[in-house]
């Protein structure tokens, strides 16, 4: 960009920066290197020449499985036998056998006919959610307000390749969402797109009762169970599975990436939808699949954790006893019924600088969640205990966050 | 979905997979298996209990790097030290080492102050366009008329999310171009969005005039190099290194997934480009990052191919051997300056019914590619040879197009 022309481009960037920067919510992201074997152990990299010991307390590999042996072993073997990556498309050369069993695998899991990975989480919402209004002409989309940006960003694509209006309904709010599917035309398609788990809040969504409400107003549900998958259910299929209610919600996605332990995301529902979405989803069309490791990978965790109860229970265990200690100690958290434990700050500055006191006083390492991730003045340190946070290393995030708290000057609620 | 809803749902799912079938655009995808070490050999699964050996002429693992034994052994590396996934996005605890590492090489690949990695080239124009409208209010983006979905997919972004308004231009066409930027308001903003190789008709964009005019009308220049990267250029800078016209680029995009053999897609560009499309675009800061096996494969791959002219020389002396037969033969191919060579059908039907005879009377497997990936009317076979694509492999594929072109009462045109 050269100087002379008569608008300076690089201002405007300079300036989006610098607005993101006077907010106190400018995004350093930590180098870190994960040691297989060792999880929640790491190496921090602060800078080219230092490598420092550190604990991760924020990671979403939920249960380990990244450095599950079998998970290890299964992407190992399918990069000897297959190579590295799939080379193209899911319709140009880019189906390979490790997708195919991958997709009836989670099909299965979600008692559904048909599954469709995609490359993401965020592409399968943002894919899906954005081709519906080719579909149903005139849908009209009911939205959760706490939904992921990825949800968002699919809604704001239908709207832009249909005629889709979109109602944002309180979180978790049936009444709302009741007298939106009321004020609406009976006669236009509905959809009701809502997460199992709100990863930031750790609540979960009255899913029965949205299904009531969508079977009364007659609208398609659509849920997102990235929070979820793995983690909770007789299979690990999600809180539809383990609340029953599979059958009733028509889309269920999910991801790869958190309680899997690879990447990768993907929606399970019917035949007629899935092939729809197969067909017409540019985001699943015009992008390279999945390397064939990663469904491999993939596979055998959704496998190994379907006969895996007690990783689920080890899972849930952690996070109560980190909940009784932060209760204990009069910590404000988030007393959810979910793994995840958000510790409130409610200062995008401050959560900041707690964050960097805890890496690099303590070797501890938990991100600060600032806006856009959660609502301005809600900053929060949202820890996800795993099946390897061993009691040692809670009593040292105990230790630490006394005096942190005390350092920053942060209040406690009255201890339990 | 309930029978007794007034909606029937179902029936617009099944309409809309109709719709694309009856217009003879119904994919099916092939289900293979790749053979490390015998590309472009691998096995075709036609149903659950057959498996046949074919040869794949239409994967874009353009040089076979996806069966490098560097690579691989790099890959394995990473899974042995670090595990499977990321465990994160990019800002929560998914920056790893490998990410760093990857993202340096890449900003030095293309002379660039910094790049970023992305899960997909798909997410990376889709991302980077996208926020493009935050950052560059009333912004007018130039976008040739062949752009990939990924790009029109940023732009419709771009066009939701902030003011912003799209200015398609004729493929290629400089005047056409100029007349549209000398017709936009002299102060608004603007952006001139375009490839390097077209992917599908296998034809390269005047870029140096292309920068030229974007210099006179004062636009930022976005080029897609993603055919072109590791194929292109000294060190695989793509056809901007190769012509010299790196600097002139403001935003370079590429992917990993294609030369590069892995997954995952990038932008190159300076440091306040990429720090804010870091800092603000939703495609690159809500997604798990690519896991680190994945960059530490993409890293040496990189570093293969900067010192592999051998390779891409190979390359092109496949792509020229095959358009010599195809030249020879009379075959109606687009007889471009690039490694693809579409033989064209120009009639879906027909074109998936060639497909489906080649692979399964001959064991070749070339993909149809069908509207909406192409212009209705000239449908195409996209071959793609790559160095390890044998005198012998062409031998074998002109026989059974000789065969085919026959059987189908396609035309030749006059033998060269």
């Amino acid at each position: 960009m050269s100087s002379d022309k008569n608008i300076n481009y690089g201002d405007f960037f300079r300036a989006a920066v610098d607005g993101v920067r006077s907010e106190g919510r400018y995004r350093v992201f930590q180098d870190i290197r994960r040691k297989r074997g060792a999880f929640p152990s790491a190496t921090w990299y602060p800078n080219e020449t230092t490598e420092r010991a550190i604990t991760v307390w924020c990671s979403n590999d939920y249960l380990g499985m990244g450095q599950n042996e079998c998970v290890i072993e299964a992407v190992k073997s399918a990069v000897d036998q297959a190579g590295t990556g799939s080379g193209g498309t899911r319709n140009i050369s880019g189906t390979t056998h490790y997708h195919v069993q991958l997709e009836k695998e989670l099909a299965e899991l979600h008692s559904k006919d048909a599954a469709l990975v995609m490359t993401s989480g965020y592409v399968a919402n943002e894919a899906t959610l954005g081709v519906m209004s080719k579909i149903l002409p005139g849908l009209i989309i009911f939205s959760d307000e706490m939904n992921h940006a990825s949800m968002i960003s699919g809604i704001q694509r239908a709207q832009k390749t249909g005629v889709c209006e979109k109602r944002i309904f309180k979180h978790n709010d049936l009444a709302d969402l009741e007298a939106k599917l009321k004020a609406a035309p009976a006669g236009a398609p509905k959809l009701i797109a809502f997460e199992s788990v709100y990863s930031m809040d750790a609540d979960i969504a009255p899913i029965e009762q949205i299904c009531d409400l969508a079977d009364k107003y007659n609208a398609l549900t659509y849920i997102d169970e990235v929070h979820a998958v793995g983690m909770y259910g007789a299979k690990g299929g999600g809180i539809c599975e383990q609340r029953g209610l599979m059958p009733r919600v028509d889309i269920i996605q999910g991801t790869l990436a958190k309680a899997y332990g690879m990447i990768g995301g993907y929606i399970a529902a019917d035949t007629h939808i899935t092939d729809a979405v197969r067909s017409l989803a540019s985001g699943f069309i015009f992008t390279t699949s999945i390397p064939p490791s990663t469904a491999a990978g993939a596979l055998r965790s959704v496998k190994v954790l379907k006969i895996s109860p007690h990783i689920r229970e080890q899972h849930q265990e952690r996070a109560n006893a980190l909940k009784a200690r932060f209760r204990a100690a009069g910590f404000p958290f988030i007393d959810g019924e979910t793994h995840i434990v958000p510790l409130m700050v409610g200062d995008p500055v401050k959560c900041k600088a707690i964050s960097d006191a805890l890496i690099e006083h303590f070797g501890l390492y938990v991100q600060p969640i600032n806006f856009p991730t959660v609502p301005r003045g809600t900053e929060r340190l949202r820890f996800t205990p795993s099946p390897f946070h061993t009691d040692a290393m809670m009593d040292e995030l105990m230790s630490a966050l006394d005096q942190v708290w005390v350092e920053f000057g942060l209040k406690r609620v009255k201890a339990a």
